[in-house]
């Protein structure tokens, strides 16, 4: 696991000028003002195409002396508050909540954050920041960046002095975060280049030691290094298409399918997913990625739908590279809030991101220029069965009988892939018939690796930060962060958050032939300090109860965390890069919910300094005892890279769950039917 | 996660005599000496039925003075020297290897440790053992020590006291421990009953406070304690067959099925199989379930099977309750060196344990009395298909061309059922194309509950030791210990095991504006101390190399184990149980391969004073650097029972990998070729 922000998507050659995405986006202008269909309007839902143009007309015309370098860095939906939220849910289908939008927007080197009404097809606030921190890059900003080099003479010469053409060359842009200066005035980023030569598999082949340095507002180069000669790896045998690949091959299969001979048993009105006995709404954000919003659960003994999660997606991510040399130490990308980690989300190709019984949704974001782009497929929802087995038992204690009873597992899957870079992000919310939701994130895709001029480990004498792959090709050592936002509304706001601590106890009185014995302690936590927690060996469980409520022989109604990792930061408190990305200090916080603290490494997180961010707004410790809470969890991989992971790294998931515990009288799996299956 | 012994299968009422197991059993007899067909000879098969019955007239004809009283324990293969296998299988078809059984019988209150030759019809040793401990208990002990309170007169009268039928009570047998007693001259067991009534879910109906305690080898009651009366749990609702359902009833889906139109990518002949890159030999033993052997990943480039796990099993399974009261703290169950984890494996259920393309194998175990026995479809192969990615990317950062290339990931399935008692465990062997063995343990069935008279938690003012689940319904706390042999050599029997910590390092000089990172710091175990390890929070990476072969660019091939849980035990090591389990003390152990050493819990666990395990082996700390040695590996749970797990508990699960760690040059899914679906 390692990221190449450089933005795929936004890598760019001589030759070429618009990417992908951008000819997508060209595609995709749609008319100003079309009508949303009353039945699929939902306050969550996201911006429509339509939307997305009158929000770009609405600024533009509030704007117009700066029309002429005005960019769109993030459009998305602003939220109607909660208690309007709730109170629109329980109370269809009155008057519709206000429809607003909010505009991070680049205009004369100043950063506005804008509040746009759609219904009134007005501006309610502009504000300029004049905090530290940018906000997220365009796709335009750093296509336009990676050409810069290539016409540049002094990179021009330094391409031809290693023998190379300049036509095979392949650029991408990489934020430069942040390392201690005392007032940062450009927003800049580095763009590093790839030879192609041939290959699709260009990060195999860095063309390591040359850095150009762009001002991107500017969109000038601002400073050239050509540090040192090094041979770009030849990477033979490293192209991943298909027609590359030279006998002898590996194995082949026989197709196995996934089948739903009556289809479906989910549907989706719009953005509202109904499968079993869940229901949620599923939203695209071009920061976030997938939203999941409202799910609850229907209890079938109490006849109601009951609150679990309001809402989920992934925060931030974080991934700090450990490479100390001049061309890697400021790799220390945050992938949603430097490059958008819906931005970066990618079609899921049918029948094979997805099995065929999937259903497609498409996902909208907006240009740099405030026009509406599309993703096509940027989200799957599908069931899921493995074959595996929800609940058994054999029964063979009472004589003259047999009992077997088997329920399969079959859940509901929404899912995302973000590829930023090299990197392809898997990111799966997982509703099963138990009342549990799994999150799991596949990484996969290509590790970025480093040039070398090592053919051979005996050779190496000096400290290189990761492993030899291959001839000349070392894999940096780096970590993946990422950080989940978790309103979880366990049958209403009002929540504590409660930690059980297995405690081994010893026995000193004559109770027992026992010696000892492990019993559980809970605590709640009443202020944010007390939630802060590194999670250890040591044996505990979280839980998110209602403090309110209970069942019937008295246990809080509760749902439980239960993290997938414990892997927290190697970095130093002090240090520049965990300054940034101090959220993942502790494995799990929790915060009053706030509307404004979505984004665990801060708003404006591009060359932040880590003065708005999950980390510092706990330090108020404000009280979270049966209150609105929102629980912040953060899966960590680190990652020491293996010839495995060459020329192509095959996924490695982690996730954690939420799990009902004690929210339900009884496991709701005693009460399912069985499917009919038509064969 | 709990578990009741008291082998479900063994329990017993007065009005049936035999239970299933027992029906299987006459059901399976075989004739003696069928000739097994040479092409499906492989020496570390199975005992077939036809074996299984040699084995019982060879050690029958020698012992006939002691014929009357002879019991068979455990009876397996007695396999032929790692050596002489690996020559067998390097030379095939020359002479076979001796065929060789392991036999554990009773016989004049002694146990017998007993190698018979099936080649040469005869006894090659028959050792008395002396030490503590006594070998698996067998169904049929079981079953008529379960039949002994029903027509004893105090244990009539106390159901009676209670308003209870006894034609409705049903009993099983547990196991006792040791809690320091200097000698044991008895094999006891404590019978604990439960009241039907109307229902199948007798566990959530416990008659509480009642123990009978049998002496084994007399088969007859030599305690008695009605200690107090506890209230049945009227557990109503809690019946899982569907048929006691009442409405509401939960959401019904559509069907969903896992489709091979042209068969099965794998072939089985005999016990081995293979798929994709992957061979290996799939055995039934009836104390550790599934052992997978001789698995072996072939590589394309070098054109030749190379080895990865000569063995792996599951060794012991340790489930301590922490319930201190008299008739639970003795709960500290081995459910494979006391009852068998393959004794009580079950046959699966086609489409529902497994999907509809898996194909299935019969096991067969020794009866009490040395005839085979049958479990029907003990094993099912299957290939998994989730809708899961192996590998993906996009790439959109050569201008001009999207690429997307994503392999779906299909893996082999080989999965066992073990139902001890209350507890099913669903143990699946997994290998994927990657290279990646992974083994995954799923808990499901029902909770071992104690009754109680507290209907609601506002009433208790004690310890109760356990959750309140429902009206006098306490679900007690508990582990489980899975621990796994994992024999593997990688290309070849010398390996040595490499621990590589991730450190954080400060920057002290000016080499780079950062001030940290982290880096790799690999360490090699020289014996046996160096190996034993906590798991917790502190990164690191643990593998097996092979320190005689090196890849291309100069890395140790190897593999690497890649934990799920960190869980270790929560008892004081000097506490009774927690010396018996004391493989549970460290996560990991590497000891020098030694034929005898299979059972982390040792070899006869019942009752067992823990002087003969893997942490008393251990002790020797002998050398294992460049030698053929043996990774253990625990996998542990802690279960704080929640009301979700009442009264079905749904499958929890864990595992871990093996997973190549520079043993490949590249990964192999470069060059797979697709599957070819037909629609």
């Amino acid at each position: 696991m390692s990221s190449r922000r450089s933005l795929a998507s936004a890598l760019t050659a001589i030759a070429m000028a618009a990417n992908f995405k951008l000819l997508l986006c060209l595609f995709s202008l749609f008319p100003i003002f079309t009508p949303i269909s009353t039945n699929q309007y939902h306050p969550l839902n996201p911006l429509t195409p339509a939307e997305i143009n009158q929000v770009r007309t609405i600024v533009k015309q509030a704007q117009p002396s700066s029309l002429h370098n005005l960019t769109f860095q993030y459009v998305g939906l602003d939220e109607p508050d909660k208690s309007i939220i709730l109170s629109w849910l329980s109370n269809q289908p009155t008057k519709n909540p206000p429809r607003r939008a909010f505009v991070i927007a680049r205009s004369d080197l100043k950063t506005h954050e804008i509040i746009v009404d759609l219904s009134t097809n007005s501006i309610i606030s502009d504000k300029i920041y004049h905090g530290d921190g940018y906000p997220l890059l365009t796709f335009e900003e750093q296509t336009a960046a990676n050409k810069l080099p290539l016409t540049y003479a002094p990179f021009i010469a330094s391409i031809s002095k290693r023998g190379l053409k300049v036509e095979e060359v392949v650029c991408g842009s990489f934020t430069v975060g942040w390392y201690g200066e005392k007032k940062r005035t450009k927003r800049i980023i580095k763009v590093m280049c790839y030879y192609l030569d041939g290959t699709v598999n260009l990060y195999m082949r860095p063309i390591e030691a040359v850095t150009v340095t762009v001002d991107l507002d500017q969109m000038k180069i601002i400073g050239f290094l050509d540090r040192l000669t090094v041979v770009v790896p030849k990477a033979d045998g490293t192209d991943y298409r298909r027609s590359e690949q030279m006998p002898p091959y590996g194995p082949q299969l026989k197709g196995i399918r996934v089948v739903q001979p009556e289809g479906p048993s989910f549907t989706i009105d719009g953005h509202t997913v109904r499968w079993a006995d869940w229901i949620f709404h599923l939203a695209f954000d071009m920061r976030a990625g997938s939203i999941i919003s409202l799910a609850s659960i229907y209890d079938v003994d109490k006849g109601e739908y009951r609150r679990v999660l309001y809402k989920g997606f992934v925060s931030e991510l974080f991934v700090p590279y450990m490479d100390l040399t001049e061309e890697w130490y400021y790799r220390t990308f945050f992938d949603a809030g430097e490059y958008g980690f819906g931005l970066c989300a990618v079609p899921l190709e049918p029948l094979k991101d997805c099995p065929e019984n999937a259903v497609f949704m498409d996902g909208y974001f907006t240009g740099q220029d405030g026009t509406p782009g599309k993703t096509s497929n940027v989200f799957c929802v599908f069931e899921r069965y493995a074959g595996d087995v929800m609940w058994r038992h054999t029964e063979g204690g009472i004589p003259g009988k047999v009992i077997r009873k088997v329920r399969p597992e079959v859940s509901l899957v929404a899912r995302m892939v973000s590829t930023v870079g090299n990197y392809d992000y898997i990111v799966d919310w997982e509703f099963n018939q138990c009342g549990t939701i799994k999150v799991t994130v596949g990484l996969t895709g290509l590790l970025e690796v480093r040039g070398s001029n090592y053919t051979h480990k005996d050779q190496i004498q000096e400290e290189v930060y990761g492993t030899l792959l291959a001839e000349n090709t070392l894999g940096a050592y780096h970590d993946h962060f990422l950080n989940f936002h978790l309103d979880l509304d366990i049958d209403g706001d009002a929540n504590s958050f409660v930690m059980t601590n297995l405690q081994m106890t010893r026995v000193t009185d004559n109770r027992s032939p026992r010696k000892s014995y492990w019993t559980v302690v809970s605590e709640t936590a009443k202020t944010e300090s007390d939630a802060k927690i590194k999670l250890s060996s040591k044996a505990f469980e979280l839980l998110v109860v209602n403090p309110s409520k209970k069942t019937k022989v008295g246990n809080h109604v509760g749902y439980r965390l239960i993290p997938g990792s414990v892997a927290g930061p190697l970095m130093m408190d002090n240090d520049y890069p965990q300054i940034r990305g101090a959220f993942t200090k502790y494995n799990v916080w929790v915060t009053p919910y706030s509307k404004s603290e979505k984004w665990a490494g801060g708003l404006n997180t591009d060359q932040s300094q880590g003065d708005d961010n999950l980390a510092v707004w706990s330090l108020r410790n404000r009280k979270i005892e049966n209150k609105d809470i929102v629980l912040w969890y953060t899966l960590g991989f680190h990652h020491v890279p293996y010839q495995e992971d060459f020329p192509v790294m095959p996924t490695v998931s982690a996730g954690f769950e939420l799990r009902p515990a004690n929210f339900f009288e009884y496991n709701p799996v005693l009460k399912d039917r069985p499917a009919k299956v038509v064969r």
